[in-house]
Order: C-alpha cells, then structure tokens, then sequence
C-alpha cells in the first residue's frame, strides 16, 4: 500500500538495505536523518495534516509515507559519500530538516548530510593536538560593510610565541560563505591530522568571505561591481599580518580556493605573483565556464604565457577535481591544463575519485595541496 | 475573509502597524520574518498545498493566513525587546523557519528573531578593536567524549605578548550550549565595546558546555551522573591556563552562568574558592527552583555560613534576573538573597526591566558583571 502513494517513492521496498545509522552531522539527540550502507537516506518528520511530504536530494525529490501516528518516514536512492546539502518539502513548504544541523550553502542556511567516506580518517576529530579556529569581525572601508573571515592557528601557534608562520588563503564556493571550509569543509581537522602525522607544515589558514562589493555613493540602478581581488590585497592580508605572527615573504603565502574561488584565486594569484608562490584550484579555473582552447598571449593578460617565468615564480601550481562533476568543470579546467601543457608550465593534477562538485573532492584537495606548500 | 480562517490570527487586522522591517538575524537577501516597532513579529512561507500554517513563537501558536499565490503571511502579538527562539508550525511539522538564521536553544538548533532592543547598543557590532572568538575542541578523560569551548581574547592579545589576562568562565543554561554566549548572547560583542570604552578590563571569557556526564563502564541502566564541576575544575581550566596566556591566581578568575549555568556555578564558586574570586548568577541560584527559606548552616554545606568570610572572599557576588521572570526564578532568588542578607553577605543585586527569562536579560547581566570583575 505504501508505494501507490508517491511515483518516485523508494519507501519501504524490499530493496533497502534495513542497516540505517544517524548522521554524524544529526543535531545532538536526534535520531533521523539515517544513512545504509548503501548511502541512502532516510528521513522522518511528524506532520500529522499533511498530503504530501518529500526528501529532496541530490536534485530528486522522494515521496514520503505516513504513518497512522502522523510520521511521514522516506528514503533516497544511493548517494555518493560525502556531505550533501538537501531539504524537505512539506506540502510545497522547501524547510530545513529539523533533525540536522544547519549549513551555510546553495545560498541558504539549511540541512545537511554525511555520507560515510572510505577516507573519512583525513577529516575525523582525533586525539591529536587541534589548533583553534578563530572568528574575527572587520570593518571593510572598501566595501563599506562588516565583513568576517575564521582563522586555523596550528597546534604550537599559542606556545611558540616567537615563531612566525605561513598562511594559506582559502576560499568557499559560489552561494557558499566563509563558514563553509571550518564548517563542513573541515579544513581544521584536515592540517591537525596532517600537522600531527607531520605531512604538513604547520601554518595558518584564513577563510573569508570571496562575495565583497564596492561600496557605492550613487544607487543609480547600477551593478555593484566585485572588489574581493581589493578587498582581499588592500584589507585582509595587511589585517592577518598585522594581527597575528606570519610570515610575510611571497614564499610563506598560498593561496587556493572551490569552484568560484578558484576562479577569485587564480586571478587574484596571478596578478600578485610579488605576494603568493602557491596556487591551489579545486574544480575551478579562471576560464570557466569555456572549454574553448586558451591563448596563452591574452589569457589573464598574458600572465602564463611565459611558461619559464611561471615556473619559477609558482612553487606549486595545483588543479584537482572530482570524476563525477559535470560540465563545465572538467571542459573548463581540460582547457586550461592543455594551455599549460602548451607553454611547458609544471602543476599538479588530482583526481578525486567518484566525486561530484562536492564538499569531499574539496577536503581531499586540501589534504592532497597542504602537503605540498612551504617545502 | 482572510480573518475567518484562524481563531487567533492577527493577520490583516487593521491594529498592526504597517512599519515592519527585516529582522537582524535573517539569513542573507531574506526579507522575512519582520519585526514591526510595536515589537509584532510577521512571518511569510510559500507553502501551496498546505491546510493550516502558524507561527509559533513565546508560547501561543498564530494563524497564517494564504494569498492566492500559495505564500503564507501573519503576525505575532508584540513581544517583549530582544532575542527570541522561535518555530512555524506547518500542517502539523514543527520546522525552523527558512528565512531566519539558527540558534541551538530550547534543546534544538532552529529559528531565533530579534526584536530591536532600547539598548542594543550595548552588543551591537561597532567600529572599535575586536577580540577573537576561538573555537577549541578536546578530548575529556572524565566523560570520555569529545567537546568543545569558545574562547573569548581580547583585542590586545595578539599584540600584547608578554602580558597574562585574567579569565571569565561564563555558562549557558538548560536545553542550550557553549553556542549561546557566542552566538545570541554576543559576549564577544559586550566585551569589546566595554572594553573600548575602559568600562572594563581586558579579559579571557571561556564559554564552555554545561553538559557533562560519567563515562560509564557497565551500561546497567543507572542515570549517568553530572560531571559538569569535575570537568570544569579537572580539564576545562587547566587546559585553558596551558594554552592561554592567564592569570592564575584565584583574584584572577571569575565564574558566572545564566539559569541552570547560575545553579552550577554557585556550586563550583563555593567549593572551589581557592581558585574563584568574583561570582555572577544571572536568572538563577543554586537554591532552584525552591523559594523556601534557607538555612546557611546546611544549605551548600554550608558555603554562606560564615557571612565575614564569604565577604572577604568573594570580591563580587553578583545577581541578577529579568522584572517580567516567572517563579520559580524570582522566588527562588529571593529566598537565597533574604539568607545573604541575614548573613550579612554583601552582594549586587540588578533587574533587567521588562525582560522575560531570555538572552536581554542575561546579555545585560553580562553587561553589568563585567564592569566589576577584577578591578
């Protein structure tokens, strides 16, 4: 009876695999949403009046079921590992799930989900020595608004207290914010693991927000232009370094960043080369979304055309992306690689794999590019 | 028409005034819930196929009322200034509201309103210098589980360092966590402002969770037992003075909790006071929820006994609660101050006017205990 109600239900089947476990990212207490072994979700709400409840993820919404107690219960099909942004909607109602927490992306605080990854140690919470995340509030006088960026200081940031350390700029998605690499990107855990197994170097790492526009005096109706290039050589770094004990030389600077970050970020390292030696580009690239063979002469105002230069001024030049992300991702940054190859530019080329253009292709990029810098 | 549908609904009375703006803590570009200045709270939800919608907030459950596009629109009667959890409640789901951001309080991570304050410049976001709020997270022998602080530096820290600063623990109350004095209750925030303007001395704040409970061995069914003290005084503090740069002597540190936070603190305060000097209870004493008369020779085992000794001890002992509280918060706070008195116990005693057992009242609390410690 249960599966004449929703077209696209997988409610009850006898195909789901009945080893379902809560989430890790569950609010405390909370026993739904689950996930099997085979990555399918399970979602549970009480909405006692409705006609019609779905768990929307991944891009398909799945009917649910009601119970006589008025709990609608209704899972997905298998979904990749990792952490999945998804929503339920109550009788045409898109909510967050009341059993998660709640993350900042898609361009909306709401639910998320984590798939168990093979690989999930790079990220666990271990019992190694975890440096502190913190959050500092600034005002922007280019923007002319409060802005927020998270800083990770290392584990011996607060005992050497005459050391001085690299600093990684690391930069969020398009509809992401500057919650997303501490939040669900778990860039922290990712350097303590790798800090403590000593296949990083310890540094530090700031998140800040990569949406930041020009404040404007006329609102004559014009586009606010972006100034995160500005705002990220004029405000931040002077900021980090005046606040807390970096290194300052252009070979203790990197600089990476997911999707439209990327984008930022190589832009933003190519045309301050005197200030970064390290670019990091995780599914992104500055010719997204275009496939089309690159002219190395005008791309980025010529900035690789000089292949030799770029060598040597690039100690590490990183690209990775997932196997499974669509169009334009891999179009995109195959034409770039093959610019690359063109004008005899060295990089990196990670393949995450069995990944979309996900949080797990970006921690794996993370935990793949960290180790490379300040070596 | 649109008043037929619900028996309390207020919308579309010609009573609200038509003012309404965006509350502050919406999520980005949301232009719902508004607060109007009468202090009435309009919610808005698309939500087409559903029977009854209702905004469920201070208690009482208000109709929503659906145009003709499917979107649910109505109001609140006024609530009192400040901060406020809140939910909508749809065909039955109670769900956070999609337009706000989320607080962890009342046992749950969802929606909070905040109702524009007569005094909300005492934790507004200014252009003064800024402290950091670091998250920590550790491992703990005692529950053996993982957990997590936020502390609080002053802006100076970073600069000064050879200096030591003295250390304010300040604890959450029931169904909330070490997100509340950070998030909604903007201790950072008041200590900036307070401090930028000398009202008080630049201090450490550790905000930590007052959940704590025995690892237990033998899973016999028995109540795990609270371990919030052993924790605090075993790990907590400790930890803080190893990876902090405080002050340790007991003229140096200060503990202070609102609710539930009050009843533990007291209890540390007093049996720790070779390491506690200053003591604040906001909205809470470790009497509750009793207003019986208390008799200093056993009550604590006696800790306000000896009234002279207290007095010299205790630098600051600090009360406070909202005029609008219901018991049992008054008269079990009356009942402890009436033994102070007859003790001859000197204290501070201040009333937060027209405020309910909320964050206003622990915000201003907060605002009114720093100013005292460690001075």
């Amino acid at each position: 009876m249960a599966l004449c109600i929703g077209s696209v239900s997988f409610a009850q089947t006898t195909n789901v695999k009945e080893d379902f476990k809560p989430s890790e990212v569950n609010q405390p207490g909370k026993a739904f949403p689950q996930i099997n072994s085979d990555g399918c979700v399970r979602a549970q709400i009480a909405a006692p009046e409705a006609k019609m409840v779905q768990l929307d993820i991944g891009g398909v919404k799945y009917n649910m079921v009601k119970d006589a107690s008025g709990l609608w219960m209704g899972e997905s099909a298998p979904q990749d590992e990792g952490f999945h942004y998804y929503q339920l909607n109550i009788d045409g109602a898109s909510v967050p799930d009341p059993g998660t927490r709640y993350f900042y992306g898609a361009g909306r605080w709401g639910s998320g989900i984590e798939i168990p990854a093979s690989d999930k140690e790079i990220y666990a919470l271990k019992d190694v020595a975890h440096g502190l995340v913190s959050e500092l509030n600034y005002f922007s006088v280019i923007t002319k608004a409060w802005r927020r960026c998270f800083v990770y200081t290392p584990p011996c940031y607060d005992k050497n207290l005459d050391q001085r350390y690299p600093v990684l700029y690391l930069q969020h998605g398009s509809f992401e914010d500057e919650t997303g690499w501490p939040a669900q990107g778990h860039a922290n855990l990712i350097l303590d693991n790798l800090i403590a197994e000593k296949k990083a170097v310890p540094m530090i790492i700031v998140m800040d927000n990569g949406y930041a526009f020009k404040a404007q005096d006329d609102a004559a109706g014009a586009r606010p232009a972006m100034a995160f290039e500005e705002v990220m050589m004029q405000e931040i770094v002077p900021m980090i370094d005046a606040r807390f004990r970096t290194l300052t030389d252009r070979k203790s600077r990197a600089i990476a960043g997911l999707s439209m970050g990327a984008n930022q970020t190589m832009r933003i390292a190519m045309n301050n080369l005197g200030h970064f030696a390290y670019y990091g580009g995780f599914s992104g690239t500055a010719n997204y979304p275009s496939a089309s063979e690159l002219n190395a002469e005008i791309f980025l105002n010529g900035a690789f055309n000089d292949g030799k230069k770029v060598n040597e001024q690039l100690k590490v030049l990183w690209l990775g992306v997932g196997t499974k992300e669509p169009e334009p991702f891999p179009g995109s940054i195959g034409a770039f690689r093959n610019m690359l190859d063109k004008q005899g530019i060295k990089y990196v080329f990670y393949q995450s794999e069995g990944t979309e253009h996900e949080w797990l292709t970006w921690r794996r990029s993370l935990f793949q590019y960290a180790q490379l810098l300040f070596k």
